[in-house]
């Protein structure tokens, strides 16, 4: 049987993320090392904990840790999380506050209920794939906007802004991810973040703010000054706020969550209803029990700590081992560093080389919503270890020697130079 | 602000579950006995299982367990699905399963799949309401079909097929829910199960059939044979076959499952990528433990033997308190008691009378997408004990006494009469 001409007009457009595809590849390899997913590192899970708290709740017979649950969320954990809207100065009321089954459902649930099919959504260029997806499938057409060294670039939105009111379209919101984005690791200068209000107010858009590694500061070159979320400031109600315990506790507990005016939140909730009745009753009852324990508290010192010494043995090793070849923005926080390839190579090509060297990133048109990307990848520094990350840069080093020389050959490039991303003005 | 002009059209047509609503009625009184929502017995819960399953899973540092998994499902599990959907009669491969998160999620990604807005979906009259509510998100146009004592009317699927036909339709899928439907704990006869597929085949539409409750027979009344999947049958692939871990181990681990040709399975796959990445880790890992030593296989006499026993007491109960002016198909499996009222007596104006004696249901027009099922109301004897459920038919029929009192003062009905509740042709 041939299903084509069952598909609906939004699977036939759906495409499989290219980070996904790269991650089972990841995971099936022997000895691969790879900078591809996005994973944090499992020897920062609290094990000792949940499993106190597991036992604990299984001995308790607690029923509200294995039934259906609210949709809304677990009655505790939402007014817990109104304890960490708090803290990073955003007032919050529980009818404001909907749990979610990770963050990704976050950005699912508000393509659905603001997107129609052709709907203008802003993006970063590049910005998450999750989002791009998530808003592709409900047929929305992304429109990108160019980053500089702190993040979104205020001029290249203007232009982008009159050139869709030119051609008559409205825009319905931009989505960013302020603090350490996935994948530059930028993030938005808080200037930036109040001037993105003011043209939200100006033309009468939406913003979805997504902030799931806000946490996770490196102290070096960042603080929590520098993460205050847009929707702290946002006194109009134009800012849908994601975040998620993926990256603080662990992943595999299903558990996001979004702060936005109640009218959104309400119907949000119902669209949830039909997507998935409620998130996992275990998962948000372990999280609300680390939320109440400290568990979760004690997490953001060990998490900046841990991720900060990572993220200086890559940038170590790839100082020592492609500083002549590659440049990149400094990550200030989260997982991952993007690097821009010497000019003339394809990304693609040296996922092949590299592949061969047993090292893998993503290509950095995976992020890209116009085509770009081809001379960008990503690499996350957050799942393998220090000694991990310098034998993967140094594999990864002979594969851009490799790419290197195989350019030259073509002479496709003369030396190596350095060049800028596409999309990045800076 | 007001934000109506931001919704989607999909939003903007978007209701709250009645069911969900009344959940939440229940969960709040006090005393209250409630026969609403779907429920499973928390005392039929595998705890001190649940308990050794995690400390063990802890104490090894299962990193499966905790991180980000494939979207597919966690592989093991995905190989154990195949175990239980052999014993169903059902062979299937690795890529025609998919791990969802909870049944309801698999409802979700179909209807994104396979429904554009305006997309004629056949229903039964009446239907499970997250069914209702999944395809109506999608903007589908639900048609209905009547169902007799053995579930769907073949003459009116043939009548609806054919009025559907003269007006240039096309038919996407069939939802059906063969095994003790909800609401109305019918059972499809094997027969008709085969004319459906023999329906499907010759107007070229697709069937899905939802099967949580399929090991929940009642013995006395109804036996394995009985339940044999439609998809058992499927010889050219027109089934999609979906089930659950909530009725039978719990569901607060949002953990269900779906069976397809792999060419669907690939799709609903990239669809749900974008939905939540992944059913938590967690969960599954627990579900794949409790098939792998034997705690799922011994959960199914106890679950039939536990909810045998209060249907039986809910019936027992119903015929000395309510036999003479209410009527019922006798449940053969499930959760579900679905009464038809009597004659002039709406649902709604029951459950005022009903909450006022501290006694709860699921009015019928919830579970119709024709306007209809005022004279119908769902009774769920899974969660109450004997004695709440003993109690709580005592305390409805005092409400059902009040309501007649109240239609007989108003001339609305002489003296009570059973009839059939409209869409039940028998």
């Amino acid at each position: 049987m041939n299903y084509q001409s069952f598909f609906s007009r939004a699977a036939s457009g759906m495409q499989e993320s290219a980070i996904r595809k790269m991650g089972m590849l990841g995971s099936r390899g022997s000895d691969l090392i790879s900078f591809a997913p996005g994973y944090p590192d499992p020897a920062s899970f609290p094990w000792d904990e949940f499993a106190a708290i597991a036992a604990d709740g299984f001995k308790a017979r607690e029923a509200s840790a294995l039934q259906y649950g609210p949709t809304r969320g677990y009655g505790p954990l939402v007014e817990a999380i109104g304890g960490v809207m708090a803290a990073r100065h955003i007032p919050s009321k529980t009818d404001e506050t909907l749990v979610t089954t990770g963050s990704q459902q976050g950005l699912d649930l508000i393509g659905r209920v603001l997107i129609d099919p052709g709907d203008v959504i802003l993006v970063e260029l590049p910005t998450y794939t999750g989002a791009i997806t998530a808003f592709t499938n409900v047929q929305a057409q992304l429109v990108g906007v160019r980053q500089g060294s702190d993040g979104i670039d205020l001029d290249d939105l203007d232009a982008v802004i009159a050139g869709l009111r030119a051609a008559g379209r409205r825009i319905r919101f931009l989505y960013v991810v302020p603090n350490f984005q996935n994948p530059t690791g930028l993030l938005i200068g808080r200037e930036k973040r109040l001037a993105l209000l003011a043209a939200a107010a100006r033309h009468d858009f939406l913003i979805v703010e997504d902030d799931p590694y806000g946490e996770l500061y490196f102290s070096d070159v960042a603080g929590p000054a520098d993460t205050r979320p847009i929707k702290a400031d946002d006194s109009e109600g134009r800012v849908i706020y994601l975040s998620s315990f993926s990256k603080t506790l662990v992943p595999g507990l299903r558990v996001g969550w979004l702060v936005a005016p109640a009218a959104l939140v309400a119907k949000l909730e119902i669209a949830k209803q039909a997507a998935d009745i409620c998130t996992g009753a275990l998962d948000q009852y372990i999280v609300w029990q680390c939320m109440k324990s400290g568990v979760l508290d004690a997490q953001g010192p060990r998490l900046r700590a841990l991720y900060q010494q990572k993220r200086l043995a890559m940038e170590h090793a790839m100082r020592r081992e492609l500083g002549d070849v590659l440049s990149w923005p400094e990550p200030r926080g989260g997982f991952f560093l993007w690097a821009s390839l010497p000019s003339g190579m394809d990304a693609e090509v040296l996922l092949e080389h590299a592949i061969a060297r047993r090292v893998l990133f993503v290509i950095g048109t995976a992020f890209y919503v116009d085509g770009a990307g081809r001379g960008a990848m990503r690499l996350s520094f957050a799942q393998p270890s220090v000694a991990r990350i310098e034998e993967g840069v140094e594999r990864l080093a002979t594969a851009v020697r490799d790419a290197l020389g195989a350019l030259e050959r073509q002479g496709g490039v003369k030396g190596a130079s350095i060049v800028s991303v596409p999309g990045m003005t800076s």
